[in-house]
């Protein structure tokens, strides 16, 4: 049985700010190795996204197969403290990493430690806080080639909020950026008719995409979103017509859209407006439905906790855009409110009752024939 | 009897990107004190917008007393010529300054050289291309503290376009530029609820602008126009709502408006859209009714080339903005095709006749009692 809080701090101890390799994945498989996984550790990627260590542990071959999703990358310190130290004061592990998400792997590590039934994976990236180009998705290429598909999958982000086990998220919105452009023709603001203003476009086509409402929200989701995050002419003349503008905007959408539907119908509103547009498609929106796989997380958070979670949609994206192509998943771990902060902290107790839970799932995950 | 070409070539010689001092006006105060010239040279202010050098020249004590206005600064040369050597090829005169317009000061000495009535003035400076915030009107407030009014000033600006003589300006349009700026709450794109986008409501002020229809034009001006010059948010981070976001606009407008109500009426939209906006005023609409003075500029034109010249008031501002408050300003110079350009040359030819037709308008002014 392993203890949860020393793998913590053995993992915090482990500096490894994102893209994480070496000795963060060493004292991973230093824990899962005596506990029966077979571990593929793989480098994949160049500069700039890359090299990044991935991590495939699986133990068991039972019929069903329930995967835990994973990052030991964590983001740079901040000012004022030591991250690495792994100090426990008052009831508090503090270090980076500590809620995001180290001190979850070692509550599943720990949990993996007390059960030895059906297939038990870990999916574990090094890069889930960079551009994450060579991080989960490497490793669902890895496991497509070798004809590992999970029924399920949880993914250990930190989702409660005031207390642990108060919330769960069973999707997230997708994310595309899009970045506007028009042309015109440079020429001096005293003859503006042998010139051709860009700007005056570009407003009208940001007033336009203001006025959409895509959606009202669903019953699992908020309403989808266009912000517009940058505009940019770059003109320090002031006695000059500039010759472009260009723009940015971010939208965070549910699963009635598609990026590319979203990009298609700015592109359209564009085009009206003389402007062209390219895009990025961060993450598509997924929902893993209400049901079984919830209910279950749910009812062992209630178990451990005496809490009955929220199953939300909100926030940014996580790695769960990705597994969710796989297999249902849902995200359950620790409370976010120090992530990416200095002092992040985990409670002692909290990693315990993760452990608790964690292993009340597999349980529940690899003993339940119907899910 | 001053020779034009002589005279313009020395002018030339004499490197003076602006902010001129020094030897420029030398060659120019040598040929004016053997005409009978009072020469009062004087420097002013300090950097960034100086020192500045101006020269005010006056001759006689006669009842009437007209004026030339212009300026012996250059525009920095461009690449690829040598601005500065005044050469004659294929009958034109090279340099910088050749037609904007040490070519039209050279002309209208030659012409004082051919006369000797009434009081007759040079207002010259040193800066009329950069900043001018110590040129013409140094020279303006130097002329109040010698109580010197002339009764009408000629503006040696390189007015034609196609042939000399084929157009007057009778007037300016007046010319502000307004910062606006938008202040919100920066944020993260996933939680717009947090935040509060300052770019909405400078998209919605900025639409508020461009349909702002200042006038329809009038008898001598063209519409009032406004033109959004620039923006700028400088967000990098595509999941960033930004804290705040600023535009540039420029207004070129006729005298249905002075910068002051201009300034008040897009403070009032701004306001409006939580926008608040600073402004600097470049030069108010100034317009000399078509008449007397304009008949004897025009007069004199057409004795001398046989065009009868367009009375315009189109076109960027000059000087002649601060001296239209002292008397009526009628400006009338040299073609403006090469003006700022590489290989910027004066027909040998113009110079002559330029001269010719400054001496009629120098006759004309003293001798016209009713003017």
């Amino acid at each position: 049985m392993i203890d949860p809080v020393a793998l913590a701090q053995r993992l915090i101890a482990a500096e490894s700010v994102t893209p994480a390799r070496g000795p963060v994945f060493d004292v991973l498989e230093d824990a899962l190795v005596p506990l029966g996984f077979a571990v593929d550790r793989f480098t994949v990627g160049e500069a700039p996204d890359g090299p990044v260590e991935n991590m495939l542990a699986v133990r068991g071959d039972g019929p069903r197969h329930f995967a835990f999703a994973g990052h030991v990358d964590v983001v740079p310190a901040g000012e004022g403290w030591s991250p690495w130290s792994a100090d426990i004061r008052d009831g508090l592990l503090y270090g980076r990493g500590a809620v995001d998400m180290k001190g979850a792997v070692a509550a599943f590590v720990a949990a993996a430690s007390r059960s030895d039934v059906g297939t038990l994976s870990l999916i574990i990236t090094g890069d889930e806080e960079g551009p994450a180009t060579y991080g989960t998705r490497a490793l669902i290429d890895r496991m497509a080639t070798r004809r590992l598909v999970p029924d399920l999958c949880l993914v250990g982000e930190p989702t409660s909020t005031a207390r642990l086990g108060d919330m769960v998220k069973i999707g997230r919105r997708g994310s595309v950026n899009i970045w506007i452009e028009v042309a015109g023709r440079q020429g001096h603001v005293a003859y503006p008719h042998l010139a051709d203003n860009p700007i005056p476009r570009l407003v009208a086509l940001l007033a336009a995409i203001e006025a959409v409402t895509l959606d009202d929200g669903t019953d699992w989701f908020q309403p989808s979103n266009i912000e517009i995050t940058d505009i940019t002419v770059g003109n320090p003349a002031t006695n000059v017509i500039p010759a472009k503008a260009s723009a940015r905007i971010s939208i965070r959408f549910n699963d009635r859209h598609t990026g590319d539907s979203l990009v298609a119908r700015i592109a359209a509103l564009a085009e009206k407006h003389g402007a062209t547009v390219t895009a990025r498609i961060s993450g598509e929106a997924f929902l893993t439905a209400p049901g079984d796989f919830s209910t279950l997380v749910a009812d062992a958070i209630q178990g451990v906790t005496g809490l009955v979670p929220d199953l939300s949609t909100t926030g940014g994206t996580s790695d769960a855009r990705f597994l969710s192509k796989l297999c249902p998943v849902v995200e359950f771990g620790l409370l976010n409110a120090t992530m990416h902060k200095v002092d992040e902290a985990v409670a002692v107790a909290d990693l315990h009752r993760l452990t608790d839970i964690y292993a009340a799932i597999i349980d529940a995950a690899l003993a339940d024939a119907h899910l």
